[in-house]
């Protein structure tokens, strides 16, 4: 395989399905195309899906922070960059860059474990075709925004919405798909906060999978001005137990 | 402007995230493509809505069929091409045909509208630039599906979902986005019937508009074997009244 730079490069379009009331991409679809350039970026270099899935591994989001100073219009064409900043035994840290020509309008930072698809434990990363990935670990290139922080709550979260989930949730793993998350979310704010505050961060943990037919229960609490911390649980039909399967922050700036 | 053939191409890419628990599309974000295709051929042809958005003009889709023989797999390579066959004073006919390689995989109906975004009311296309349109009118290449059928739903259609609309669900024209009303009625079977069904044919027809914070109200009716009929009314939040906005027929093939 020949060698690839350590950064991947991806050119995209705000499609305009893709797009809220105010004509800006949803973050949900932002999210979304960073995870697509993690996926590409990794396959290409030789540690992606295509080449874990046969061998009974698999990538696992952990964590997702984006933080913009604009969001895409419809229609613009824009560039998201990644690459792989550090690499531990059970976690990998990547970073994004969103760029419109050359502006930078965004970073985004994730973190990512590998399990075996098997047992669904943790895998040494570092055993993968030994340590290939190790590679195009890239320490010079900036990501200037801060890592995802543990999101504290408090018990006053209280519970605002209750969404069971659907066959147009679940995803390839045949988990809640990960951007249907940052949806539900953004879904708690109604549309006229979106026509006065902008969305300049956004953070999500992924804490354990859900599944189609649970019960998701969204918490919220407000954390500081602009500030929202949400915790989902998961009710599975089988049993009445409640488990924590997503945390998220929210940053809103008024305009 | 360059004459452009009739018949235009778009490459595309089954995502990873936008494929079901199968591996397969989702036909939700097949729609989507179509829709694209469909927004990118007329604007690359000088009827789209670039050029009819400043004359406060735009395209309105009545109707979309899509039948399938099978679909996209994830990270599978896909074509849509798209063409007018068809232009009347208030509607437009424009197919699509879905490949894979040389091989076509299915085929797509739709039927346009073109209204005034001042007043709402139907405007005759034929004067959008002295016809330019119809310089494009391809009436040779087969679509060999059927049109969309008049959708007919009896008294005894039940009430099987009631689903609140958000911030998410709504589209650059401020309306409940076309696309997430396919997901919405194709949520309403289970994960287990995916298993063993083949979601043949979908059709949808747009009757009305609805907007955030509207109840959509689901109502179902079994029409023969693996034939179903959904209606979706909205209740708005000011008042208690109930209107149809879209109703929706899916064929599904047992495996």
């Amino acid at each position: 395989m020949e060698k690839l730079s350590k950064i991947g490069s991806y050119e995209l379009l705000a499609e305009p399905f893709h797009c809220d009331f105010s004509h800006h991409l949803f973050m949900g679809h932002l999210g979304n195309h960073l995870l697509n350039a993690a996926d590409f970026h990794s396959n290409d270099r030789g540690y992606g899906m295509t080449f874990l899935n046969p061998i009974h591994r698999t990538w696992v989001l952990s964590r997702l922070a984006i933080e913009m100073n604009e969001m895409p219009e419809a229609y613009d064409r824009f560039t998201v960059d990644t690459w792989v900043d550090a690499v531990m035994r059970y976690f990998t840290s990547r970073n994004f860059r969103i760029s419109k020509g050359s502006k930078t309008i965004g970073y985004g930072r994730s973190i990512w474990a590998m399990i075996d698809t098997d047992t669904r434990q943790p895998v040494d990363i570092l055993n993968i075709r030994n340590g290939l990935i190790t590679q195009y670990v890239d320490t010079d290139t900036p990501c200037p925004i801060e890592k995802s922080s543990r999101v504290k709550m408090t018990e006053t979260a209280s519970l605002v919405q209750s969404i069971a989930t659907h066959y147009s949730d679940v995803d390839m793993n045949g988990h809640i798909n990960s951007v249907k998350y940052i949806e539900h979310v953004l879904n708690l704010w109604p549309l006229e906060w979106y026509r006065h505050h902008f969305l300049k961060r956004f953070e999500i943990a992924y804490v354990a999978e859900s599944h189609c037919g649970d019960t998701l229960n969204l918490y919220q609490e407000e954390t500081g001005e602009g500030e929202f911390c949400v915790r989902i649980t998961k009710r599975s039909n089988a049993t009445a137990e409640e488990t924590e399967v997503v945390r998220s922050k929210v940053k809103f700036i008024k305009e």
